[in-house]
């Protein structure tokens, strides 16, 4: 398939090598035409992977995957443009993150959430949100973890969200551990759990964990 | 040992109806002094089981258990008495759950915690906050569902802290499942999480689950 992945840093070039690897064809897409992070990494990761503008890249995927900050995330689908999007999956793996007087705050939170933001700045876009509560390499590799931790998906189109399970699938995630929250409202579910994250992460003093979640039946 | 257990919701009523099985002596605190639900507590809970005011409840106890909701925690609390808490482990088990046209929203949510307004409010009080990423079954019963799923602990106070886990270990948490996460104002994380758990909760259909953190390392 043809992906675009928006974003040059670690998450987009991660989630880009990843499906190069899995034979997709990957434009990661940049605000300018000439990133150098961007070619690089096409360079670097050989045939099936390009680069290009948000605009190209979206283009030329056929479906897109979100992977700047959610703070951009609008903007930068803005400039890939509504008819890119138009009828396609969009994945978006972002956090609401913010630096504010050396303090992570996140961006919107509780009552809104990137998810449903691009959701509704592009009503014709299938959106669903996914991968943003673990590290970009465990996203790819999730064996890098012993258990059957999971991952989440929200999103209000469930054919969308049986295309990102069976993405999923390709990165390492059988469907029994792709746990489905519900619409995109649920991305703000997701989202909060960010904090914890870092909380985890800091005690941890590395970001390969997940969460297992365990129930009596 | 004595404990306060302010709060006769079904919270309060299960930690102290625990306490008591364990052999500790419990005062179940509510806003009145003939609280029937409080009072039919201890006549079913039997010896060691008393009820009163949350101040004669937390005049009582060597340990103060908040186990109202967040929204009123505070006052709550200020009803218990600054003298009744000076010194003590007050152990919020809350969530800031607040009820809006319909909706569950958190009050306060990411720049603060219940957990820390406590802490402000009763400085020489030594706040932990615990529990609150559970149902209360499971809180006193972790074997209700299976797995090394853990508990998370916040506070200023590190010798706090080890009283807490102490007490999570006669609940049945072994000290290698309680997870510090640092100071109170980690609270704010584990209060955060409480957005995924409801919808969790949605998913699973049951409130008998936890989240089992799993590590590369």
């Amino acid at each position: 398939m043809r992906y675009a992945v928006l974003g040059t840093g670690e998450v987009g070039r991660t989630l880009g090598g990843k499906l190069v690897e899995l034979g997709h064809e990957v434009s990661l897409g940049s605000r300018t035409k000439d990133n150098p992070a961007a070619a690089e990494w096409a360079d670097n990761t050989g045939p099936g992977a390009g680069h290009g503008t948000f605009a190209e890249a979206a283009a030329f995927g056929e479906v897109v995957v979100n992977a700047v900050g959610g703070q951009v995330a609008v903007t930068a689908l803005k400039a890939a443009g509504v008819e890119n999007l138009t009828g396609k999956v969009v994945l978006d793996v972002s956090n609401p993150l913010a630096f504010e007087d050396g303090q992570v705050r996140l961006s919107p939170v509780e009552s809104d959430s990137v998810g449903e933001q691009i959701q509704r700045a592009f009503p014709q876009a299938r959106v669903v949100k996914s991968l943003n509560t673990v590290n970009c390499h465990l996203m790819v590799d999730p064996a890098l973890v012993p258990g059957e931790h999971q991952i989440f998906v929200s999103g209000d189109d469930q054919s969308a969200k049986e295309q990102v399970t069976a993405l999923l699938g390709e990165f390492g995630w059988p469907p029994h551990r792709v746990l489905d929250l519900g619409g995109i409202r649920t991305a703000r579910a997701a989202e909060m759990y960010l904090p914890l994250w870092l909380t985890l992460f800091q005690h941890i003093g590395h970001p390969e964990f997940n969460v297992e979640v365990r129930r009596a039946h």
